[in-house]
């Protein structure tokens, strides 16, 4: 199969067509019509065989985890996801693996009604380039926590770094596949994150880890965040095989794409939660100030990890 | 230099800063205000190392490239080109290709007002993915060629063809580095592409090579096209090098990223060309029927070259 192929065959072959978009995927480029008075909100996210993801990974997980990554952050802005371009370069063409590629990849697309108008494949090292669109009324940002604000954090987290545990060795597989399935197709908290909008002062997406994400928050907002550990909503498979290590990684590793945010503690949040179907956890609360510093019971102490950075 | 380093002193680093920019690099996902109207025009590429270029090319050229192959996409749509995120993966950090690759990158990016606003860094073999968005009111597309009309082609053909075979060794490097500054500075003809809106027909721009670009065109407009190669306006070094070997590798080699339409033979093609002062040359015409055929003399034939496609 030659590229062209490969774009008539699968890329071009997903089945959501948004009436929006006036030309797909086969000119120059895309044409679509943006819903009048919206902003735009955009992101660009890569992964790489061997560094995001292992290379015998599962091809539907990729193509899920490829988009979902980019919905985590147009769900931290809260905004509503449209279009996706995506640059792929792969080392060859397989049908199986292309096959089961897409279905992961527009599966998610079909739940979100995201398009994929365009974009460009090449031979190369596997990675995947995906670039979504997204538009809103207003937006969340990282700039918007208010001392005061009660600091909130959807779902449950440490999955993700239970699972890259045992891809390194260091756990024992039996009675992880639960960790593995939220590792390889985490769940981007889209609605929940349109519903935040009113309500929630900041929001980030928890993807290079809870206390560096705050960190983010804490700087762009210029506020101290406390965190007081025993309140994290840590998953049952993580307590089980870390309880005798505590709560360190699910802090410091990322990869859950749950939402953490800020709001004023008369806001409605766990109505909002309860509306959106997504369980919510109060987590702490910011301050004036500068950093994050995390307590449990008596003890307090600002945590020197700044959590996944690429080139460390 | 961690990934946060890199984009705070080199990514972010841009002096374009465009008013509609509400929110820039450095939260979830970045926000910007289209004009209120405006169609969005979306295109992505990536050059990957040792595909797209060779490994020792110099960063400044890489940088300008990556952008200018979206830019061409942009222009052959006739829109104007806005905002850009970018997945840049590398296996080091290095100051001195940081600051090249930028500076190739911003100068272009300046040139039409194109500021980045976001993407990724990450970790991994050399690649640049270039996500370009534009806006027009109404747009070029490969779908609009009618018989009767006249083929035309902007610049010169040949130069990217000449410098790539010098880099396969199979000619002399002598006299070849102006083909050699086209191929790694290659300049998209955004304003070409814009001042045909109205006139032309059908645009599409020069990247596969020329026989496949028109046959793409052909096949989305279901029409024939006709080339007369005499015509061809090739550039002097291509001549001198390839005189021998006939107008083949300049007709059938893409990377030259001139722009290719057609447009009645009523349209005031030249007084546009003169107006945003780029030789444009006709080439040929289009006919009822399909493919491309090219005329040498009184000798007509179909090229059986597709051109250049990945996984070939």
């Amino acid at each position: 199969m030659d590229e062209f192929s490969v774009i008539r065959r699968y890329l071009a072959a997903q089945e959501v067509v948004r009436d929006d978009v006036r030309i797909g995927i086969g000119d120059d480029a895309a044409v679509v019509e943006p819903p009048a008075g919206r902003q735009l909100v955009m992101t660009a996210d890569v992964l790489v065989s061997g560094v995001h993801f292992p290379p015998a990974t599962d091809a539907r997980a990729i193509g899920h985890k490829a988009l979902a990554v980019n919905l985590s952050d147009i769900a931290a802005m809260g905004a509503e996801p449209a279009w996706a371009t995506m640059t792929l370069t792969m080392p060859d063409t397989d049908a199986t693996w292309l096959t089961e590629f897409c279905d992961g990849l527009f599966t998610l697309a079909s739940r979100y009604c995201v398009q994929l108008i365009g974009g460009d494949l090449a031979r190369g090292p596997l990675a995947v380039g995906i670039h979504l669109v997204g538009f809103a009324e207003k937006v969340l940002s990282r700039a918007g926590a208010t001392p005061g604000e009660a600091v909130y954090v959807s779902g449950e987290l440490g999955d993700a770094a239970l699972a890259l545990a045992v891809v390194a060795g260091n756990v024992e597989a039996a009675g992880t596949d639960a960790a593995f399935e939220r590792l390889n197709f985490p769940t981007p908290r889209v609605e929940l994150g349109r519903a935040l909008i009113g309500h929630a002062g900041a929001a980030i997406d928890v993807s290079d880890g809870l206390v560096a994400d705050l960190g983010h928050v804490a700087q762009a907002s210029s506020v101290a965040i406390e965190i007081e550990l025993d309140r994290l909503p840590l998953s049952r498979a993580y307590r089980h095989h870390f309880e005798h290590m505590g709560w360190d990684g699910a802090a410091a590793f990322g990869d859950d794409y749950e939402l953490c945010f800020t709001a004023p503690l008369s806001a409605p949040i766990s109505e909002v939660a309860e509306l959106v179907g997504v369980p919510v956890t109060r987590i702490g609360q910011v301050k004036q100030g500068s950093g994050v510093s995390l307590r449990q019971g008596e003890r307090w102490w600002s945590p020197a990890s700044g959590g996944f950075s690429h080139f460390d």
